[in-house]
């Protein structure tokens, strides 16, 4: 799969035209609300991922509003949204010159046919390409082994049968971050991967909101184990990223109470910046809710 | 200003009944609604400051949701709000165990008396008080100089009449980040200060909200002047915080295309790490709007 990145063959699928897209792409039902059927190809432990849900309310949120790129979304995820039918409603909060406001809700349906909501977002859009070239950055990107020394699932004695996600991205973990895999978390909150598409579509603001909820948790090399169901998670594009893979670095510094925050950068190719995030996650025991 | 910290005299504003308090409290109008007049006191350049308003959401949802405390608070800020009569509109997205999530709009009122929508957030509640002792944190506090070697607007050759705020709340700037004061900015995105409010009021996750958007901007220190609009702000409150002067260190790393994030570190008196919170924010030149 790392050769599929770093030397493409012809049948590499493209922006528009890939997986991903097919997959996170929404029906019109009537201006700004939209129909999707949630694959079961993005799940892990049986629950949408949540940031392939990101990737849907950013898309649709594109659609409905005046601007095209997510500048910065805030998520609040409420309940674990499975495979099946999904309705998006988008609000205009505010349509302005550089920047447009919207808000946007995923709901699912219960036995009875009722709406049920699964996450709601308020982002801000703007248009990345319409962006200055000035960059005064101190941020280094962090250091990563080749990718060729990362490992992947397929790296692994057996196929995990609980991610079905795993087989939608080329994800290579930093082995320093996988203690936890081997029964010897790192006591670090710590993760680092090369990240991709598995079919070698290059990254977008769609994929990078994907990017960023991808690998697995930090509190793993916390030595937490179970759930680590996502409360809040908010990111920022920062820049358009350019093609091939990206690298996700997630940090924790603080787990309290329960709690933790999950700091990811992506990286692209060309050493850039393209996104920062923070998610706000408890630590639960197996299960959903709260 | 820091005596009134260091060695508190017995006419100490508490909390509930603090210039804060006052002047953040709300007056129920009909279920989840209620009327503030927002007073010039917490303004800058004539604009009522960020980490007020969001502190003025933060007790509308307060009392609007089941839960007391903000654990994640996600702003959106859509125009500047202006001293005077405001209406905040709240929603209960979902009520659960331990979090419940909700939604808030602050508006005020254009020329025909139209609504207009300042701010809107989502955010969690929980109980801060219920969380467990458990602490694994590997974040430290920020190297931070004595209070009393820190600097206010008070230790200035004369009053800033740009900012009413000032006069509000205890802040000793970091004479390390301070370079932008004498024309000689850092280059580095750091800003750190003493944080307390002037009538001596302890904090608590209310007047955190206001904490995280308090300093001058990093951009300064960048050397960049004007206006730095936010354009999305979340907190995290992780702890209750103990009595006790505040520190707040803020950094910047990546300002790229007119675009810079701040994220923002508060330590109690005990070093407790107690809130994070990062923002989106845009280099602009004088003036609001875009």
């Amino acid at each position: 799969m790392a050769d599929a990145v770093t030397a493409p063959p012809a049948g590499r699928a493209t922006i528009g035209d890939s997986e991903f897209d097919r997959d996170s792409a929404l029906v019109p039902r009537e201006t700004g609300v939209y129909d999707i059927d949630l694959p079961a190809g993005w799940t892990i432990f049986g629950a949408v991922n949540g940031g392939f849900l990101l990737a849907v309310l950013g898309r649709a949120l594109g659609d409905a509003l005046p601007h095209p790129d997510p500048f910065t979304v805030s998520a609040h995820y409420l309940t674990a949204s499975r495979p099946g039918p999904a309705v998006v409603r988008t609000q205009t909060v505010r349509a302005g010159r550089t920047l447009s406001t919207g808000q946007a809700s995923l709901f699912q349906y219960d036995d009875e046919g009722r709406e049920v909501e699964r996450i709601r977002v308020l982002a801000s859009y703007g248009d990345l390409g319409a962006l200055s070239d000035d960059v005064r950055t101190t941020a280094k990107p962090p250091a990563f082994p080749p990718m060729e020394r990362c490992l992947g699932p397929e790296d692994g004695p057996a196929p995990d049968d609980t991610s079905a996600i795993a087989g939608r991205l080329m994800l290579k973990l930093d082995p320093a971050t996988l203690g936890w895999a081997l029964g010897a978390p790192s006591g670090k909150g710590e993760m680092r991967a090369w990240f991709g598409l598995a079919d070698g579509r290059d990254p977008d603001p769609l994929s990078l909101l994907l990017a960023v909820d991808a690998l697995p948790p930090t509190a793993f090399e916390l030595g937490v184990s179970g759930w680590v169901p996502t409360v809040e998670l908010t990111v920022h594009v920062r820049c358009r990223p350019a093609p091939g893979p990206l690298r996700v670095s997630i940090t924790t510094r603080n787990l309290a109470g329960g709690f933790l925050e999950e700091d990811a950068e992506v990286w692209d190719s060309t050493d850039r910046l393209v996104a920062q995030s923070r998610q706000l996650a408890r630590v639960a025991s197996a299960g959903f809710g709260g």
